[in-house]
């Protein structure tokens, strides 16, 4: 198989190593022959061509069976007259290859229940996916400025509503059955078409699924207070990057965190769903467990390798178990370096 | 004074009545002449004239001086296909009377720390302010609806960034010193805009305050994974409708969590941040503490009767204390009754 490696910005080099070398010894084990092939993408892209997405990366990511990021952006990118952003070549990439459903998956092991800021007796058995909407809405639409005010349009087709909800039912259908849809349908008309999409699609296509709707102002606290309620989870795509970013307060950390990003086809995007965090990179500290995770998700959805991801999981949870935290989850004065972490996974 | 009292739905009713009780307790007390209009707003007002805001409505809340509201909404005026919502009613009245600044302050009394889904040693010391813009963005822009998509427009002029944020600098300066803007300036243009105006205005008029860039996603998990490092914290209309439920969590809960919706003058509309919960509507259980608590906001941004206001917010803290707990916060079978808690307060 082909993988594209896109180390990006910040720590993105250093934890897109460790998930390399984790296909590597899954390649040996079960004898599969993975191809790696790097290319830019974010902040290194545009030092190098002053592109953020340069055609040969994106060539290659079409050419590939599944793509694997690190992460993109950092302050010397951030100058806000900037015309050019990091950002921007990750959401190009995700658009142009139409990845539109975006799998966040939280299951917390046991290390969140110090880690974690949330009692540890809400954690036990919390079991969620996350599925976001991830070409659409307030990310791809209109932008205007001009010297007195600003607008973004956030714009959603029936079509783009239904595909990504299909796949959040398929996901309900095959976990415990039960899907909640996040939206703000007493104030937004796009919220109002997803929420009766949702409806639609669930009655006529999944009347097996239990569908339940919730505003995205109570999803942020119900997310919190009652996680083990929740089994499937879908919402548009600026809702689904907020209330990610807050799932993570339920594993303990952001660095536990993977992402698989999925299309019509098999072919994906494997990301953590970490940023570059620019203020430890380069110095091997960062946390590699969610890249290494992303490339489990990356052997299950693009790669058809069940097993093999499995067996990724399990290590990873075994190296938490024997206590190779890194500085996000350690104890002060405990913990231990990417590398380390990474070499006690493998 | 002249207070006009919309009860709207739900338990809007039961909880404005104990406000009510409230500042008649402290007119007599103080000897303050607070005379009280009771107006409809919100499904009520649908269902007898039609309209989710009706002109008397409106005519009264223009010549008080202050406005207290329960909460509008319900399932038997959500049907999807409804042309006319009571939500309509609360939006085009913060507009109509341009309350561009939403305040909503998070203390957490002592009651937290067991009730909050977040760990004790996290609320300690936590005491913040959120201001939410109230009259822009996504919730007041053009909205087009077709068989087959839709879209809501996210729009901010230069003039509204900057009145609201001149109220959180100013909130921060007399306060600790430390103000967050919260955006999405990686992807959005609107949080672009934002950012540039917050920056500029902290450099030149208020160089004293400190002042912080979060981006939404991250402050998702910040705003429960470290809240004591937060002060005031200032951002758009719809992040801070989810990160003002999302800070509930804090305080253990929504039930206790009042706001102030204010101008440029002083008329103000005060209301506590939970909905209308129909599912317990009309049982007098309902926590009336946050429209008790919305009801000193009244007393302090409104009236500018600041004693009065901290003793209504001591006697609140006093019957938590002495443990007049609603179903919201009683251990199982310890609840008191709406009535009981208010009578605790009075
Ligand atoms: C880097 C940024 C554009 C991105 C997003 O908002 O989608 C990130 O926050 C994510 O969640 O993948
Ligand atoms: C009822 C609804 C329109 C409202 C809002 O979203 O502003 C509510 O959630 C709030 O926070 O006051």
């Amino acid at each position: 198989s082909e993988i594209v490696v896109l180390p990006g910005d910040g720590i993105g080099p250093e934890v897109t190593r460790a998930a390399v070398a984790t296909l590597q010894a899954v390649g040996r084990r079960y004898g599969h022959d993975f191809r790696f092939q790097t290319h830019l993408i974010g902040g290194a892209a545009i030092d190098a061509t002053g592109e953020p997405l340069p055609a040969a990366t994106l060539a290659a990511c079409r050419q590939a069976d599944a793509i694997l990021l690190g992460a993109v952006g950092g302050p010397k990118w951030s100058d806000p007259s900037a015309t050019v952003r990091p950002e921007q070549g990750l959401l190009a990439l995700r658009q142009a290859l139409g990845l539109y459903a975006n799998l966040r998956p939280v299951r917390p092991h046991p290390v969140a229940l110090g880690a974690s800021p949330v009692k540890p007796h809400l954690l036990a058995g919390v079991d969620l996916l996350v599925v976001r909407e991830l070409t659409g809405g307030l990310y791809f639409g209109e932008k205007q400025r001009h010297a007195d005010r600003a607008s973004d349009l956030c714009e959603y087709s029936v079509l783009e509503i239904e595909r990504v909800l299909r796949r959040a039912f398929g996901f309900a259908r095959a976990r415990r059955g039960k899907l909640v849809s996040v939206d703000k349908a007493n104030v937004l008309e796009t919220s109002r078409l997803w929420r009766e999409t949702a409806t639609r699609i669930g009655r006529e296509e999944y009347p097996d699924v239990a569908l339940d709707h919730q505003l995205v102002d109570s999803m942020a606290m119900h997310l919190i207070a009652r996680p083990r309620d929740f089994d499937v989870v879908v919402t548009e795509n600026l809702f689904g990057d907020i209330l990610t970013d807050e799932a993570s307060l339920l594993a303990g950390s952001l660095g536990l965190l993977p992402s698989a990003s999925l299309g019509d086809g098999r072919r994906g995007l494997y990301e953590p769903i970490h940023g570059s965090a620019p203020d430890i990179a380069g110095r091997g500290i960062a946390n590699p467990f969610a890249t290494m995770l992303s490339a489990a998700l990356l052997l299950r959805h693009s790669l058809g390798l069940e097993e093999e991801a499995l067996a990724v999981e399990l290590a990873v949870a075994a190296a938490l178990d024997s206590g190779a935290l890194t500085a996000d989850l350690a104890a002060p004065g405990q913990a231990v370096s990417t590398q380390a972490a990474a070499d006690a996974v493998l």
